[in-house]
């Protein structure tokens, strides 16, 4: 039976493959999107693709895209072909919490550009409903971050603020991120990700809902793919 | 007649009139607010206050503040008594437009945890609806920014990203700052508020509605009371 590692690795080489020469790629951040980093590298030096250019998420897939020989360009105001990235969760409608590598904002901005958002991970985040496994990471002001969370509690948000190395861990745009747990499930995810928007305080929070058009999803099995819908936001 | 700004001045020690001993104090940023906290700096020194902290808005506040003798502490989970700040348009409900002095996250932060906000202006700021003078300054994560711009035209803001010396003018948040016009004064504030602040990219607006409680109007003929209400956010 293959490895974990392994099954992830197929899955982003099976997102991978649906990269096409002249190509805009959004480049996810995290453990499962590096291996399609990898593998977009490899095809791009085996001369399967060319003239392909890659918008990254966090500054830790800019560095390692460069390394691979991937052209890299600014958002700005492109449209991207496709974005392949992991996920914290997915439920049956294809609807996603992100965050848990600490990049949520930029991958919704960039993820929101792209035609196409494709999800590689392994079935251990498929779930019923949002919520049930993973904490939802909301991104916070740093300035007064204790009175954000007052009203995040007052929300029905439980958690705690995310810390590396005993400090207050700090995204690439400057902000702290708030780990939130909802009861055993996220109450409506629509009302939930509208009201944390309108929170003061809040930059961004990890509920990419009718973002997602695709996933492949490994498991002992092989990887499974769900299959293309069209976005919804 | 006196002179601009001996009137803004005479506006700002009214308001500081209201702050009594052992007050929790938000203290706002901009030219006329900088008035208030000397006013509170000069009652602390002849022994009209004691026992008062402050919580300033800005590095720029925090700075006179300090100078001026009055004890600073963090925002965390205080409730304040009162906070002074000025503001760029007030229109007949005391609603405001706010941000012209690149502070609005951290004045909204701090004031929205303030039992009183009191603004102090000239009447220059006073408009029949916001918009028809000032820019609505919008505060909008680095990353992507244009992507964030292109969704607020579509919302129907025009405007410039602020600028200072030649650069992108970066908030004490890390963000920058996006002068909006939306026509000839802001269609209705309310629904505004809430589409600018759930669009992705956006950290903040300069729209503070329902949140000012009093304020002191300073023009040729003196200085004007526009009475206490109570608050609504």
């Amino acid at each position: 039976m293959p490895h974990r590692k392994e099954l992830k690795q197929e899955a982003a080489v099976r997102a991978a493959a649906l990269v096409e020469s002249g190509m805009r790629v959004g480049l996810g951040t995290g453990s499962t999107a590096k291996y399609a980093i990898l593998e977009l590298g490899r095809r791009l030096r085996e001369g399967e693709l060319t003239d392909i250019v890659g918008v990254p998420t966090s500054d830790a897939s800019d560095t390692l895209a460069r390394a691979q020989g991937i052209e890299i360009v600014e958002l700005g105001t492109l449209e991207l072909d496709l974005a392949i990235d992991g996920a914290d969760e997915i439920d049956p409608n294809l609807d996603l919490i992100k965050g848990l590598g600490g990049a949520l904002t930029r991958e919704k901005l960039v993820e929101l550009r792209a035609k196409r958002l494709v999800i590689i991970a392994d079935d251990a985040k498929l779930v019923t409903r949002l919520g049930e496994k993973a904490a939802l990471p909301i991104e916070v002001v740093r300035f007064g971050f204790e009175s954000t969370l007052a009203r995040l509690a007052d929300l029905g948000a439980r958690g705690t603020l995310r810390e590396q190395g005993g400090q207050a861990y700090v995204t690439d745009n400057g902000n702290y991120i708030f780990d939130a747990r909802f009861g055993d499930a996220l109450p409506d995810a629509a009302t939930l990700a509208e009201r944390l928007k309108l929170t003061p305080g809040v930059v961004e929070h990890g509920l990419f809902l009718g973002m997602a058009t695709q996933a492949f999803v490994a498991s002992s099995e092989g990887v499974r793919e769900i299959p293309a819908r069209s976005r919804t936001s």
